[in-house]
């Protein structure tokens, strides 16, 4: 089973080091295909940077998506999500998306903590946009951003897991998301310091991902899902204006 | 991998199909282990039989449980869910909170179809009481019950099938979840005549079983889930009443 | 008007101390029926023990129901209840239910405080599935148990007191509900400290059932709360299964 | 126990016809005070006429108020009902939260009927306003305004009984309300042709006065419905000034 | 174009005050006509004070409306505005509803700043009536009134300016609004200490009513805001009693 | 004052239709400076061409918005709104959001007319996304795109008056909004045979931009909306580029 392993952010890097964890969570059948955006912010942290990996996902997978069997979006906040899924012929499933409905399937309530305060607000409208506010108990953020605890995670092991403790105590979360491609691997590091179970994103959307392609689901054939009419565009990728103009159609 | 499969309809042979299917949807090294209600409806289809069988469920875990890695809950509608996740050691999947959350990621908005006209509130009670109601498209209900479509699937095919259609075109259903034990194994066979995709619940909390079941979760040590202070009981069977009395114990 | 008082914790006692309450706030022709759970925890603290009591308090109400105008299910938390009004042929009311309806018509918000930390979040959902979060201001818990409470009052006064002051002037609550059978007759002990209306639940219950019982409404013949069709069952108490085979039939 | 029943439409036939209601539904010790609206319209049907009546209950209120026990707001829509219950010194029950909280209580989803389309709105408004919104099946409205119905209410039974029939099977009401003092009193002639519990609004909402006058609960001392601040007024009737200016004053 | 500003409390230097600020805001070729609640509070601060401006509202209207081309409500909380809206041929804004939307496009979460404790929840509620719940970050009160303020601003800027900060910091407010006729002029006095923007509400008024109006839309001829049947009226001021006995029929 | 119209569309002829019309409806002091998006669909009707479209308006931003007073949003669905909104330092309107929140005020429920059926679910969900869900009456989609219909308004007009008097009829719409840059000017032409206030998005989002721009508000300086901390990019426009890697910075 292939899986695409799609990183918006424009750090090859963090590419290899999501994909590392996601091999090591995934089943030996599973190949894990990493693919880099081409254009956009080296590490998302604004909104500006999220929107232009709405489009730099789509070009990934207008670029590599031939013969994946399942496409993982492997930014926290799952930029582009509705969009690939209505453009992908097989299931997409969003790092945060897999990591918040496997998260309240273990609990009650739900907390993030991620790095980079301005993820706040954007993953509370995230939240709200996939239907889950009544099971999120709080996003608490870190002063350091994802790219800057990926680039040197044992400086923040300490901050985290005091973020996580603060979340079960007072928000009261009974499972806690360590979310952002950058905290890869470190959930099990700190898991054990934590009072509740602590959901690695990276790993928990390995197992999502392989859940929705083992049910061999066909395309949607009518609704907002569906293939799209052809339609003209300028200034794409080759591959993207394809898709978009025609290999798509219905 | 061992899977306790708990159905808490006293149905043995509704257990035994249902874990058919189970065993055909899980990878080689899970082990489906099934169990049966030991008290309660032969088929549940009213509130008083749900809420009979919440009971019925601690008391087949207490009974069956010992060593298993995870525990399925195998009636749609999940009676006493919460339950057994406070008292399990290990993450407890309910059939229906489960394919609700990957009927979630498949699109927007999912639909359940469904045998036995009372299940319609009591379905889309519990949808809110997952925190689901803002994904949910419809509950809709055939008039045979599941346990008369399970005993007699060729007869219930095209009601089915029909309630599927009508709900994707009326009420913009991007997924729909057949659900009950009863319909275990029957998605595959109408699957080509729904235009969106269509989950078997037995197969889709499999999957979810064993994603949780991956994850190696430890059990939360605080919260609403966290292990329960002994309390005495009475009139319970001996293995409800140790679990609740103190094998359970902080 | 005879007055069926269920209270599905185990513990006999407490039936007595509550029905005490409720015979001094019932008018002179009300009879209160005192009865106790047959089975489950001496006291329902967790998510575990009040999954039994739905089922105990619809094997009570099966064995003494017969005769009775109206049922309080004298459990704050009201396990069991929607079960109990699909089946029973007379207005069930829920001692918790009750009390936050008749709680949302004194102000615009109420606060709930209550014994034992855990029935934080089962009353949170509990509010929700009754679909009265708007007026939710919060649920304070305070840490011993209401049986702890129960068995030794004065301790716990001035606690309680504090905590319904915090909510006031913390929440905003117009109204605060001391929850739980076992602080049956405790508010008017501490009222005058507390700045707003303080509820007692078993006199609030009595209230709404005595106005429920007033109304003379007939049973639904049709929706959720009609009459179910026979099933067979196993394992059930005689007076149970006669209820769910056929005494109950459509 | 003395009930001020507030008609803040101005016509005093409609007041009488309600109180005789009111009193056949009471407590032989409950004193029912009837009182009417002096300025306004005589029946409400519009916002502009709801908004006028608010002034006029407070304006009853301030003249006839002194002694009751218990206040009834008798215009289903409940116009002035939390000003009302800020200056008040004893519980003030609306007709339509009443009915509204007491239908909740008798199944999940209650349908209010009521005559006069342009109250479909406001009434859904009204329901939300007290947060009852997830507890709602529909209004349905039928063209004649309650007044008319009121003035001849033979004409009416059948285009009621089908609303009310109407409502439950297609909205999955398990309660209906009738909405409107010029219903008071019908609900019993139809009851037997609708299929779930029908609520007379005057019946019920004299069962929540009871029940709230019964809990002997003392005036909030602090927040949003405690005594107001003294302020200057102008063009009011003395009684409403001198209640505002100073009789109510903290 | 023909602004009718009309200020229901019963203070007309407070109306002076407004209207100052209006005029500066508003375009040269608009007009604002002040107007004056004839009875209720000096300064509404109130539920009782809220619901009779609703009344003095249709009367201030009733009386001074003929000619205008769009009437603005200029009382934060907006005391009738439904009614008003119903009653009137031309746009009706109220000075509350338009801050709150306008705020509501300038950010994803907005606070209100006001003076006045009982505020705080009178103003929630009126969020909530308008549908914005959602965007609201918190409501926050000072202990001075807003006439109390407008009497004496200078001693009101700091704890203003304070309130403000605070709401940004801990609620997350992207937008603050000052909210009460008597805080009109005040916002670009300490707009430079609030670190988003703060809103003047009559300023954002004025031009939401000079948008409303430069839509040049008809009334409505059907629904919840088209002209009301006319219906007998009794002790209202010959203007208001014409309005709704006739003059705005259908 | 200068409004930068943005229509992220990539045909210049519907920008200079839509400008036309903005022109009209502007203030004489107002210019009216229009900028088209430079890749992706020449007509934005799915989810992956919103997602594109996103980027594409910041690209023009970055390229045009130089001088600007107000920035206009002139695709009906606002792709990358917040994310402009982010990066702007002048106010941002969206077309959509901000003919939803005028529409809001004209009336209790608005319904939106548009073309092209899959813009339903994406509608519903940016109504949601700016929290004015509780205010949707519908959004109702006919069968020809907004690009078709802008290409031959004639043979549409027909259609859309049908629609419109639907979603009045049926949804309850007080106010409706005929949705998309292709549907400019056309409100006017059949607004006489609607019987609600019918909006005109490109006129509305006109308004609301003057309105914006007249309450000289700063860019927040800090939240979610303040400017971001500078991060390297690649792929970008170096217009874009710039802004994200410095010139924004904080």
């Amino acid at each position: 089973m292939r899986l695409l392993f799609v990183n918006p952010n424009t750090s090859a890097d963090l590419t290899e080091q999501g994909a590392r964890v996601a091999r090591k969570a995934a089943r030996p059948e599973t190949e894990i295909v990493p693919a880099t955006g081409r254009f956009g912010a080296r590490y998302i942290a604004t909104r500006a940077a999220a929107a232009i990996a709405g489009h730099a996902a789509l070009d990934v997978f207008a670029r590599e998506g031939r013969g994946a069997d399942v496409v993982l979006l492997a930014c926290f906040g799952d930029p582009g999500l509705f969009a690939l899924r209505e453009i992908s012929p097989v299931p997409v499933v969003g790092m945060a998306e897999a990591s918040c409905h496997l998260a309240s399937t273990l609990g009650r309530k739900f907390s993030i903590v991620t790095g980079g305060h301005r993820w706040g607000p954007m993953l509370e409208e995230f939240v709200a946009a996939i239907g889950l506010t009544a099971n999120l108990a709080a996003v608490r953020t870190v002063a350091p951003s994802g790219g800057e605890i990926a680039a040197n995670p044992e400086a923040a092991l300490d901050v985290l897991t005091q973020a996580c403790a603060e979340t079960v105590q007072r928000d009261g979360a009974d499972v806690v998301i360590l979310g952002g491609i950058g905290f890869a691997g470190m959930a099990e590091r700190i898991a054990g310091k934590v009072p509740v179970p602590l959901i690695d994103n990276v790993v928990a959307a390995v197992q999502m991902a392989e859940a929705a392609a083992a049910l061999k689901l066909a395309k949607p054939r009518s609704g907002s899902f569906s293939p799209t009419t052809p339609v003209r565009t300028t200034g794409l990728s080759a591959q993207l204006a394809a898709l978009i103009e025609g290999e798509n159609a219905k």
